[in-house]
């Protein structure tokens, strides 16, 4: 097994997307890959692709390729997708409901203990087969079960009061939808943003760019 | 007006931050911050926010600081979010309408002109004010009302077939929620991508490394 400290965070960055290609060839039943044939499905050139897995050992054989398998299952340990955080999501609205729904959790390294929301209303619904719990029992659930991480699914305005409630608790991570700056409030925890609106943004500056400069750009 | 070549793809990626940073600035009513405001509620270095922010030129001045207000639009303009893309939503299941109904598409360059699903029994359901379309009816719509861009919230096994026809029936960019590579597949389209998957296991690595390695993370 490889130590962290071989790997470049560039590289790191790049190995969620392997996983999924790997992944994705592993249910076409492909035993292996030479890393040309990686580099025309990813789009990444082969010697970046040989120069990424070369840290990891081993695993590509001239004339061979890749061992597909074993080179999936290494780099799930390295993102350390065998973990099984425990997660409890805050808000059960539209976007907390996609997210129990939609997310493979237990194959990203987490499962999900609870979901919560502040609206009676909501309390008791099932959503993934688990009943909405009102945010009024989350120091008791907190005790019992010490998830370690939060996913917030809330507007930003209310993101604070209740994350600073999740710290004190013992939450050691979150998965931030929200706009509000928590690696800033919490500089020691792992804090995971996905920031819709700026990626909404990006694409638009991309769709400017490219109709103002049709041929310029590729 | 700044010329996009005097900007560094590098800041383009942090303009969308600003923007949301400044908005914010804007509600509370304040009118001017200097680098070092910035910095701190950013937690960006104040000589890089100097260095960005004065590719734009003449907002900021010594002893004074940034007229938020002028900032603001200045950067709003570069991203191009008063454009007005026609946008469609293919697939309206619980991740399309949480798409349709949570984003402030009008501020951020877009206008949803249209949401399409295959299954029968959505069509005509209500999101966002709007009847679900059956894909069946997508030639004619779009024929009819030229959308530039499709905002793909399908599975990915579904996506190359679909995305093949949008891109004959004329659309020029892809928002992508699915884990379909379209970058490759159609190399003079601007595609951004939203892979939730992807995060969750970035967010899984950056949580074991945390802790397994709890002091020499900061």
């Amino acid at each position: 097994m490889i130590k962290r400290e071989d790997i470049s965070i560039s590289v790191i960055k790049r190995l969620p997307r392997y996983y999924r290609f790997l992944g994705e060839l592993i249910k076409k039943d492909i035993d292996r890959i030479s890393s040309r044939e990686l580099s025309s499905k990813m789009g990444l050139t082969a010697s970046l692709i040989r120069q990424d897995l070369n840290c990891f050992g081993g695993f590509g054989q001239q004339g061979y390729g890749y061992n597909v398998k074993l080179l999936h299952e290494e780099i799930g340990q390295i993102l350390g997708l065998d973990s099984s955080f425990r997660a409890i999501i805050i808000g059960a609205g539209n976007l907390g409901r996609v997210i129990a729904t939609h997310m493979d959790f237990e194959k990203r390294g987490f499962q999900l203990i609870g979901i919560f929301d502040k609206k009676e209303s909501m309390a008791g619904q099932l959503v993934r087969g688990m009943p909405v719990r009102h945010i009024d029992g989350l120091d008791e659930f907190c005790r019992e079960n010490l998830p370690q991480v939060a996913i917030l699914c809330i507007p930003a305005e209310a993101a604070f009061e209740i994350t600073d409630a999740l710290v004190r608790l013992g939450i050691q991570g979150f998965w931030n939808f929200t706009h509000s700056d928590l690696a800033l409030r919490y500089p020691g925890l792992p804090v995971e943003n996905v920031h819709l609106g700026d990626s909404l943004m990006t694409f638009c500056y991309r769709m400017k760019e490219k109709l103002e400069h049709p041929v310029s750009d590729r």
